[in-house]
């Protein structure tokens, strides 16, 4: 499981931060990549990963600006170009139906896999076996979420080395074993298959959110997170402008890093008057107040590993 | 007046060429752009050049295909917010109103300029003191349109030299005579103004066509045009493939530059099947039946001097 930030720029693109994409990798889980926002160019940044749009399995849209969307219509056409047959979903506030079925009617866009729309609302949006996101609205200038991951904890490992040693070799009685089960064997043993299975592995949990002004839900969707990815427009001294333009400050995101106890932060939507030279002195003031802090670039790569 | 290649790829973008965008650069004749198709990060190649999106008057699109028209909105919304408050014309065809005002309703996209879209069909889509610009339908899979554009031919200049060594100094009565009018000089002289003016700049002549098989309309816009742009997907050998996904070859363009006896052709919307290495063969292929042939690549800047 790792994050592969596409676009970590805010409103328009430039040179050196494209508008928002964050490809959630769960390559090793599900086999699957799991989009977040899409703005314009996603799939041209695409191009220069190793992520192939076929293996995008869903889509979430924090909020429907123009540098969270523009992107979707050509990602959806290509992935249909490129040989995706698999179903895809998109996840995204009221609206993103009208958006993307006027963009693929007008353009004559024909996709070659079923796509599905789902316009969600606060609440648990997706939930099998493995995971569950819910989301929760932010403060923005029009309707943004954020999201929280939640991946169900893992089964400990059959620890076979140690049944070995005890002289039971691999038979279907393993799988009792591995479950936890009492099992009586042919030389009149009873095993118990808790004391050969290993601990259980913790389920991790992200935040992903949308752009936003400080606010309670942000902090109750990254309670205890694993990852917590914020916005960050402006520097701390911008409070003001950042809360004119409904969007956050390095600061005001370290102290909801703090406030939810979050492992890590990473922050992105770093605005473009912000230059190379600057974006140390913003990771550094969100630092002195949460140390875990990383302000992320276009290509950023972080692994999330179970604790 | 220059045409600034921004996009010369066809379908999905590559790593080489990105889909369609053409900048015709009036900067001289009217310190305006117009551009021709806008395909997904069009704005992102704008940033790699000097054109100034506040500066793009018109934008005229050939046909709906998402890879001429995905750049749209994000572009759009960039020129509101770098500053541009002059009007933008938008020409499409049928569905680019629907395409445009969903895009920029979903998104809470508020231009700080007027936007007027105006929906054309076969005819004289634009006229003023210096051009004229006309559609005819081609023969694409959706309708897709090609333009001609003609240049007024410009009046001679005044040579002041002459006129002083006539003993003429500079007074109001320049102005008549640069019109060509016969005017008494007080010491008695009868002088005619045509004398003194150089001889008219013909008009320049362009045909910017969308996706299309070559067809009658194609040679038709072509007609001894300075310069021809036409698509071509394919390699010659490829025509069947071409005639099947409504596109022409590299021969095909060369026979329609050939039989609309214009001075030079440039071959655009070139497939990213073909590498950096086949792209001069495309070109040879071309030359074969018409030499003035150039494929373009992204960023080709070609001036259009006046014959
Ligand atoms: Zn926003
Ligand atoms: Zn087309």
């Amino acid at each position: 499981m790792n994050l592969l930030f596409l676009g970590t720029g805010a409103g328009v693109p430039g040179k050196l931060r494209n508008v928002s994409a964050l490809a959630l990798m769960l390559l090793e889980e599900r086999n699957a990549v799991w989009l977040f926002d899409c703005g314009e160019a996603t799939q041209h940044q695409i191009l220069h990963t190793s992520l192939k749009p076929r293996k995008i399995e869903k889509i979430f849209i924090t909020h429907l600006h123009g540098d969270h969307i523009f992107g979707l219509p050509g990602l959806l056409g290509s992935r249909s170009f490129q040989g995706g047959t698999s179903e895809l979903i998109v996840y995204g506030p009221k609206g993103i139906r009208q958006f993307l079925e006027v963009s693929l009617k007008v353009s004559g866009t024909h996709l070659k896999y079923p796509l599905t729309i789902i316009e969600f609302d606060d609440g648990t949006i997706f939930e099998d076996s493995q995971f569950k996101i819910e989301a929760l609205l932010l403060d923005h200038a029009v309707p943004s979420f954020g999201f929280r991951i939640t991946e169900n904890d893992k089964q400990g490992a059959l620890d076979a080395k140690k049944l070995m040693e005890a002289g039971i070799p691999p038979s279907p009685i393993y799988k009792q074993l591995k479950d936890g089960e009492t099992v009586t064997l042919d030389d009149g043993r009873t095993i118990n298959g808790r004391d050969f299975v290993g601990p259980p592995q913790k389920g991790r949990i992200l935040a992903i959110l949308g752009d936003t002004r400080p606010c309670k839900n942000a902090v109750e969707l990254a309670r205890n997170a694993d990852l917590l990815v914020h916005e960050s427009t402006f520097s701390g001294e911008n409070e003001e402008m950042a809360r004119e333009y409904f969007h956050s400050t390095t600061l005001q995101a370290a102290e909801i890093a703090r406030e939810a106890n979050v492992r890590m932060l990473c922050l992105t939507h770093i605005s473009s008057r912000y230059t190379k030279e600057d974006w140390k002195q913003l990771e550094k003031e969100a630092q002195s107040i949460f140390p875990e802090t990383k302000v992320v670039s276009d290509f950023a790569n972080i692994a999330i590993p179970s604790v």
